[in-house]
């Protein structure tokens, strides 16, 4: 301990200065988000951000974050940065805002984040929720105000569509997971109609891994995805559809990085927290960034309470995926 | 008092019920206002409004009412209501309304609204606030947000440059001249660097009372201001200027309804409230709203605490409207 | 209704002006307690007290009131004006009332009062409950902190034993009957284990009835109640419980003033709000005040939730009493 | 930085696992006092108080503590934990706390705390102030509810005449300093006529010195002290007085341990925080705790807020103590 004491260094003290600020914490945070574009190879710089980054973990350990339900009556300051902060399926406009929170029809949608005492006003992350019939396999009829809205008390799924993190600066201090976990909790005690809670999850890294993976036949397959308009000319749709289902879900549960960690990040942030595979959605978004990362396809991870940790625990200490049969059998 | 308590309505037993449903105040509100609009000539409806009206006005005492500053911290549903409320200037989106509430540069705008405890996250009427150099001469600077703005502590006037009531339902329950004396109160403690409390105010009877005038010598003036575009045409504008200036010093001042009230409402609100005429604005608002009701003209109305009781006094007792010496030359 | 608006007496408009004092309210009701007490046969200040019950009645729409757990976090002043009001079972200091709030033990106590937006941090009535597993027949061990408790989930009957109406200028406006059927809903929804709600209640006219009913035989009776102590000798106790259980079955039940009242104040509340008299108690309120006033007789009266409304309606159109079996077979 | 990494002891992981529990902070803060008291030459035991030291003082910095005035409006929970940590001149019952709080007369008492975000609830560090005419020389009418009370707005001294810290798990994170800055800050803006920021101190460890202090000549000194009511005789008060208040100069100025901390620990606490010692008062504390600790003397150590940090400086940096001359002279 006397060793640890004394290697604390003074810059932890210059740092812990800023508290006394308004806004101090928030400003230690941004810093540590310059630092990290900064440093760079500067050991110095390194070292602060280092600094930094130990100091945050200490205030932003998770047991003092605050689940907040967001509605259209949070102040305005605190809609407008999380407008802001959407990172997965952009906000258009204020009416948009106010949809998402919930605010039309019946009710039927949530929207939930995390915040910090010590950052008051500033959301760490947050997760947006349609109360839906059933399991959504696209994302457009998700985001679309005239869709026809279910009552929640009719609803038997909880579909998390977009999940953002807020804060650059409190990158590797991870609260995504115990949001999730939340979040089902407050749900399934609100509405103990719903069966189903799964996400509808974007899978950004498909076709980057696509384009520079060769394997012998696939240039045919690779022009069409090359042609604009491909996903409206049904004979390509069809033809492209089985064997993209298929190096989609390779892609998914086979592709790694050191080790045992899966290649997509997305995938790897829901089977840390402890959701299986379960369904991949042929043309499930449309977009224009859809088609571009993706090509077009979505995908469900599914969370059932008493499974959680089992999946974790399969995923964490030995690399397993768990996936439905159904992504299991497009891999054969 | 017995022959008052047998004449309680059953109506008004029945009004009562609506108190215990969530938003039943406002409901009763709305139905005033309804009633108001139908009523017309119906016994029975104008016998229903008037017992609304007796009902509310006992709810609605100005002592219940609280005074609130409205921030870009409100709850973004209040926030919602107040832009849809806003009669003088419309608010052109939310960055507009930020803006309004105080939001960008050195923070040099204010909003005061009053709300009620029975009716929470509904504004009775609302004033937006300027903080600047001196007594504004025309709205255009004040609404754009690209006018160099000065530091609240370096400000010397506040202008109040839109008072808007919410609730029709509430008409002839009068808070306004509460809302200005205590806005002026919290002001002058929060910024004691102030010296001017004014307003910059439409005149929107001065055009209709001006078609139905009619007078000698009149006709080309007439001429003059139907011409599309009037105000940028510099001879126009120079000819224009002092019979216009001095017929609406005179419709201001001498114009009269129903004895001594003056013709024109707003003038009609700030004497009531022991404000004093004090100079008209030439060209002060050219929007096409600006044109077509004033002719472009726009009036101060001046706020000086030692003087207002005399003034509401001098108004109300005997009609004295209290002007000053600039404006009283124009008459001659 | 131009004849009731110039009725409106100039005294209604001085007395609005309170409003804005803080404070004002409370001061209004305050001085109608005042004015009830000294009016006693002048006229003026009879109808000022009238106009002031108008005033105060209106404000005080049961619609308006808030219902609110009382509980340790609850703030200081507000406490110590709810124990100052306790009018049936007076607290022992701060220890007694943290204790009836459900600060000991396994938290098996409730306290819920009803509160006013214009009359902040004033209870206008509460009561307080124990959670108990039958209905409660002595009022001794509820009062006691060292009587076992059982577990809020365990506990299978809510008794409401202590009714305290707090602003003696508030008589004849009447939330009594309100907050009973609210609390009982709360508590419903909290614990779905709660199969009894009901009051452990004094009788508190039964003595001074007892004193003016003059029945052959009674003599020995009379005799035996004045003594001191009387309930601590066997005999005694042996000898009067009959006779005594037989004639305040006839009190609570068969005496009626005004027609269609009983003539028990207690009685007639819980009947109003469609309780029914569910059983007499030998000793139970063995306090010198119970001995005092109902030689130690205490009553349930027993709310259940699908007789509530069909209650009230038989008593208050035909005074019609509707009680248990067991204590009509008092009766004969 | 992956030195200290790799020293993080998996004890750390454990210990932050509390804070997810309600209360969990609270729960370590206590298990730190009681580790202090159970370790005793246990390394192992010694080691864990040593991490979660570091914990608390990472998470209760300075910068994240909330200064709140406490009134007799705060939770009565919040208020009985008070009373409990009261460690300077005990609270007798809650009308005690009530008066102290601000509650009686003209409202001048206030009284302070520090709270912290992550242990709602929990004051951490409070201070009792009386605003008084002039610099307190006696703590008996201080606390004597009888003593005539002056106006806020007539007071011309604020005397600081109990701090205690509550938490002693936070032993070592010390934020007494910040709180007297802050009180003073807050006290000086709410009421521009004070003039005067000061103690008055017990001086605990006074007789406890003395008694270990052999001078020659002292024994009828001590002989005196010994004597029970020797404070009643006028003539033992006499020969006492200017020994006394020599020898106590003497051990407050000049007595230190660990070279140049004194050794009076209320003395250190108010010299680190910038204030010198003004004066020393006879009898000034004359209940049976103030006769045994200190011979019945008080101490005033006074705030000048232009030498705040000067004399923080000389003291720290040098172990220069500041006093006024009438306490040096004392000394000669």
């Amino acid at each position: 301990r006397e060793l640890r004491d004394a290697l604390e260094p003074s810059r932890v003290k210059l740092l812990r200065q800023f508290t006394s600020l308004s806004d101090g914490v928030k400003f230690l945070v941004d810093l540590r988000a310059d630092l990290h574009d900064l440093a760079n190879g500067d050991p110095i710089l390194r070292d602060l951000e280092g600094d930094l980054r130990e100091l945050l973990s200490s205030w932003f350990d998770v047991g003092f974050l605050e689940l907040r339900r967001i509605t259209w009556d949070a102040p305005a300051a605190l809609l407008e940065k999380l407008a802001g902060y959407e990172a997965v399926h952009e906000m258009r406009g204020w009416q948009d805002l106010k949809a998402r929170l919930g605010g039309f029809g019946p009710g039927n949608r949530r929207c939930f984040a995390f915040l910090h005492p010590l950052m008051p006003g500033e959301p760490l992350i947050f997760v947006e929720v349609a109360l839906v019939r059933e399991m959504a396999a696209a994302i457009g009829p998700l985001l679309d105000r005239a869709t026809p809205a279910v009552k929640p008390e009719d609803a038997e799924a909880a579909i998390f569509y977009s999940i953002s993190n807020c804060q650059r600066g409190l990158a590797g201090i991870s609260f995504g997971n115990a949001l999730i976990k939340r979040v089902v909790a407050e749900l399934n005690a609100e509405l103990p109609n719903l069966r189903i809670f799964a996400t509808l999850s974007p899978i950004p890294g498909f076709m980057r891994w696509l384009d520079g993976h060769t394997a012998e036949g696939e240039a045919p397959l690779r022009a069409m995805l090359s042609r604009r308009g491909w996903n409206r000319d049904p004979a390509v749709v069809e033809a492209l559809r089985e064997p993209l289902m298929r190096l989609c879900a390779h892609y998914l549960l086979e592709e790694r990085r050191n080790g045992d960690r899966v290649l997509d990040p997305v995938a790897h942030f829901h089977l840390s927290n402890g959701a299986r595979v379960e369904r991949l959605n042929w043309l499930g978004d449309i977009s224009a960034k859809g088609l571009r990362e993706s090509a077009g396809l979505m995908v469900n991870y599914l969370y059932k309470l008493d499974q959680i940790d089992a999946n974790h625990e399969a995923y964490a200490a030995e690399g397993r995926v768990i996936a439905s049969s159904s992504i299991r059998g497009l891999l054969r």
